[in-house]
């Protein structure tokens, strides 16, 4: 006969004797507070968004997270409501990094994208409510306020030199005083980060422009290689020294390939090269800064703060640049800055259309209350995707920022998301000339 | 709208102009192979199992691996139904290394337990499939037989230091030559690895022994460090010093405590200490290696072979001892064992029943065929999983080993697994005396 | 003439044109938050405390922070009053992270303890003023309680081994299941730690106790080295394993000295070993590390963050012993046990009678939120002190805990505080028998 | 009750039995020395200055020192006077390095820029006695002259690159070999160095020039990278190769961001760049050092000699350009100098208008007397500030000097310095655009 559980007033005691949570309600004057449920949202208005919203004893207050995973949407679903929402039933919303590190270690087996992307979607919706509960926004649970508003970069890319141009000036008109530039490699099918029907405005990930199946695109470093310096020449020949320009290699490179890359960008004064190695290569980035001074992002695929340890204290990244949502939420990304600011290595959190508001939100929040922000990643979502997801960041003169709602400041309009059901999507596949499998 | 899907004859080919799968098919006069099915069991004979059945294009002709992932089985099976299979449709089943290649870095946010899991369960199953077209067991494809036999160890628990001495001599008595030992610690509630109810032979991780929720267990170190090498003077006293002993840290300890433990474990000669410290400690298995002569080995939380460096490269472990499943597969492990051979690090690869009978074959196949093999854990699955999961590896006087059937030896009776569907279980999961979070 | 500066509603801005803290609190619906004065309280409740009271803009809402330096308290003070409190004046008080940026940075030469204990006490009275506007106290904005209570040690000492291990059993039967234990070394008069007329219950560092000039004490390496392994010899022989002992060298040892000692303590299985060098020998810890297993703890004497970081990266201590006040407040210690929590060091922060009740009530809400808080020294305060200090930490069962009160949950009764004016103290110099300067 | 504190002849014994300081004094036929008073003088002829007058109990023999740190005067002295000065009396002032050790020592809470610029004061002031008492310039008692002049370097600003080329040229035609040249970035308020309205000559830091509260420049680090580079490319085509320039960034750059510079500035030739990262980053020079072949020079901001490690034994800088009165005094820098004397790395002691004519005295007397001394800053005091601090340095043909009366050739006129009374100051704050606060 299977043990019965009586979940107990206060997780945190194998005792069970003590209700600290409750006790600590009750002399602040408030009832007690419990996780009464927990709802995971997933919807596709125009691509697809994971949301979880947990709902607690207090009538009206519940908080919303972002638990978007690219293409593994309904696997990190299945975790949140399978695995891990049972275990929350009962727990008291406000002990966040108790929760945080239970729901780390006790799958056992732990992190991973998945993981830590369910667990973030969880993280964010705890700060949603504490800041609710605080009558505050969640950056001043942070520390408060520490700069006016966060610096962002958007894309630019074109199929040639004078489309990228064209579309880091569009930029530049919208208010963007770094943009982030790619362009197709003559002779390689379907370059990363370009597009040869869509301008760069159109959202790149949007589901109707996937394909059910992964699409392959074709890479071959030697023309990239030729090609990428000439492009920056090109740009700031045309647009002068005072924008600040991207670059994102998209894990492409190995790390010899890298460091001729950075090398040879050096004169156009990149404000990173992002993503220069696979995750696999990322001891390489020693190789690269022998070599080069150009500055160095990585992070995207990297699911577990832990994992940056010797970039960071090394000294060989520039910018953290992973999720906050796929890296295990505001509690893990802010110790993962806290890590950074000692080796004043800055954030660059990633920010594309495929994370929510909620965890743009979050990114925001983290962005104007950290020392040692760096640059915001943003898109502009679509009107249907905003209007499932209300609330959010704000986009003016070059910087992006959160109003001051109590909590993350943004929610899901649950019934709207039911008309926008989700559609099976992946990301494409990359492959060289001779057929085997690249990093895309 | 949503591009079309055309799979070519061969994935390998962005110009998709030779079909190679098939031509090489053709010249081996076998007709042209194909994926035609992928399909998820997940049942519970005793404990849950995911399994992994492809099928294919020739009659009769599939495959069966095991993806189980203690407590996240239903994530890992949305992962394989909903995100991986439809990938696989209509592919070349013998193109094991591409198909894995595209697996891992195909969803671009990779690795991680669950996604590495799902990875094994195809990886396997396509080893599986080799085998059988070849008409050989996997050992064989693996280079062939390089041992008699996989020596293992199984698991002694005891309340006490007089029980763990009678469990050891049991499995003596069964003809086991090593045996991990471990004992309950006085004044810890629910110590890993013991059970205050049932002797250790009866599989301690049964789903009908788990709670609904995650149980809680008290850990201190104190206790611990104090009561362990009591034990193995115990036994050394009583049982002598031919028999190899083992013991399991559960991660559990920090690198100062873990170095304290192995040092004064020293006298009595351990085959190796496991896990020592969580996997983000890893790197202070430096501190325990400069204290400490004990053999180290590590790895049941690691999931990706990547992260074995640089305790491969700088000798910090004796043993790898992470899951052939939940490290990607016969693919994977495969590698992880060649670096390791060029360092004198030996396998010792996880298995208790957590894992399926086709991950215990899978991981025989390697042992029997590898050069650097160490030992392998082993448990007795009873009787109702032996059924729904007929064949796999065979015990004899110390010894693991597989028989010579094609493939990797295993099966899955499906009518047979419905009849014991999924049931929710959970690991345990460890706090402090205070209350704070702990490895379990 | 001197240019007037007129302060903008927001000192984030140097373009002063958007008040974004007072639209902050608008859209809140609360008034405009401005500090409207800064005080600083310097009594001596039978020791010297220095205390910061930041008054706001609402009626009522203030906060309490300590900035006690022991024998530089007015220097503290005059940092504060004369130089750090004009430029709050007028400052948002909820931008905490942003004022702690500012005052570190700001008088450009940095740092050092009278510094950083001045910012400390300013940080601990802005949260406790963000505690208290969020109707929340202070732990509940760090990320919730992560345990029952924080685990606490006394001190213990004696004129000779029989005489500590009295004082030993003594705080054991007041609940503390670990206790710091220092005896005297026969032939050196006035040992750290001990005291020729006192138990070690009466606070040793209570004014009256303090000589009006600095006292001298002897110190000579050899007899201590000869000596302490014998107290703990005696220790475990009467009072067993299972409580825990500490020791404190009080920087007093060459590396060389300490690494013996550590070696030779090791049968006694210390919770920790406590500055066995001074800070300008922190590199030293390497070759101690090197001889010797015994945990390490460090940093009584280091007032910036930044100091640790080799010795947590190198994994060469395993506590953090440093005061919150005395290394910059919380926002100070908080990004310090981050760091720690990376690699597996815990927090032992400083709790002497030597700061005051916030500077305890700061430490156990960092304690109780953290993840890896390891233990909290603490003294009892004499009941005058409690009246002039009223709340703050309470004990029981040998935890440490903070009640549920809004912010820090401590205050000062200035109208008392006057009635114990300061009274000049110095802490003891130590010199070796030939006269020379020792650490003491 | 307190004890009473009867301060013994000799303050080296502990059992005090052996005068030693007086005993030494009578075999040398002089009456036995003690130190009488110690009087702390702040005073603001043009800006703000502190000093300390050592009295002795020789009739006309006293001391001065210079214990001026910029915006924290009154915490300095408010250390002097109430927390050092008390255990001054009585003690032999003839004991420089005992002294220096207890005041280094005796607080228990060490270091930081306020207290060991207090005890540079001291310090000073102990070595002018010294002088004095054995009738020679203070650089005799360190060794005797070792060059006939201390090559000097001053500073030139502009707003545009032609108002620098014609202050560099200013600074020439005084005689200068050496200058430092900072200019003005267009388009942020308030570059380090410059000034809109005024040259360079007159002096940057005048009192009345500053504002009551901190006044906020604005920095970003891309305008300033693109300038700087810029500028001496026009000041080498203008002035030619000859002149040696020197550039100070003001610790205002990231590692990554000061190797770009370090690297593009290498053409120029720079004698030194100077302080191009704060000290927080120090170890960050290993990436410029790795990048760039450009001479570095830092360490304004650093308070003790020992954090110049390792900095000098990895020879990651080729100048230690600290205060002499801001790391603690001429006993602490001269053995810092010695340290760097095994590295080849050279002195270029911090020498602008923010420490008084005893400070510049006193880094001279070090300046001739080092084998490895370098180059040494210097600024021309006021009329005003020369007649309330008479004597000091001279300077012709571009070295500097001090003659060869005995002590360090400088005094205080009190009654004068009582004309110009303290006004409270501050050093400007800098932030980056955004608002957020950027080191000065």
């Amino acid at each position: 006969m299977r043990k019965a559980h009586t979940r107990n007033d206060d997780e945190l005691l194998p005792m069970r004797s003590v209700p600290v949570g409750s006790a600590d309600a009750r002399r602040r004057g408030l009832p007690s507070l419990k996780i009464t449920g927990v709802r995971v949202v997933v919807t596709c208005p125009d691509r697809n968004y994971v949301l979880v919203k947990i709902l607690t004893s207090e009538p009206g207050l519940y908080g919303v997270g972002d638990a978007t995973l690219n293409g593994r949407e309904l696997a990190v679903a299945t975790a949140l409501e399978q695995h891990i929402a049972p275990t929350l039933i009962g727990r008291d919303p406000e002990q966040v990094e108790d929760i945080w590190q239970c729901l780390y270690r006790a799958p056992y087996w732990r992190a991973g994208p998945i993981q830590m992307t369910a667990l973030a979607g969880v993280d964010l919706a705890l700060w949603d409510i504490k800041g609710k509960r605080a009558g505050m926004p969640v950056y001043q649970l942070l520390g408060g306020r520490a700069r006016r508003g966060a610096i962002a970069y958007t894309h630019a890319s074109g199929r040639d030199f004078n489309e990228t141009e064209e579309a880091v000036r569009r930029a530049m008109a919208r208010g963007f005083k770094c943009v982030r530039a790619q362009v197709a490699i003559p002779g390689l099918e379907g370059t990363y980060g370009t597009s040869s029907t869509r301008t760069s405005e159109e959202t790149a990930g949007r589901v109707d422009l996937q394909a059910e199946l992964p699409a392959t695109e074709v890479f071959e470093p030697g023309p990239y290689l030729r090609h990428i310096p000439k492009l920056f020449e090109h740009l700031r020949t045309q647009l002068g020294e005072e924008v600040e320009l991207l670059h994102d290699v998209h894990q492409k490179l190995r790390p010899i390939e890298a460091a001729q890359l950075a090398c040879e960008l050096e004169p156009y004064h990149l404000l990173f090269l992002e993503d220069p190695v696979p995750p696999e290569a990322k001891d390489g980035l020693r190789l690269i800064r022998q070599r080069s001074g150009t500055p160095l992002a990585i992070g995207e695929l990297i699911h577990s703060p832990m994992e940056f340890l010797p970039l960071i204290t090394e000294r060989l990244i520039d910018y953290i640049r992973c999720a906050v949502t796929h890296v295990g939420g505001l509690t893990a990304a802010r110790k993962l800055a806290t890590l950074a600011e000692f080796y004043q290595v800055k954030t660059a959190w990633h920010g594309p259309a495929d994370v929510g508001p909620a965890a743009h939100a979050a990114s925001v929040h983290l962005d104007i209350s950290l020392q040692n922000f760096g640059i915001q990643e943003m898109v502009f979502f679509p009107e249907v995707a905003r209007e499932v997801m209300p609330g959010g960041t704000s986009f003016r003169d070059g910087y992006m920022d959160v109003d001051d709602s109590p909590g993350l400041g943004t929610d899901v309009n649950e019934e709207l998301a039911k008309k926008y059901p989700y559609r099976r999507s992946y990301l494409p596949l990359a492959r060289r000339k001779d057929g085997s499998v690249q990093d895309w």
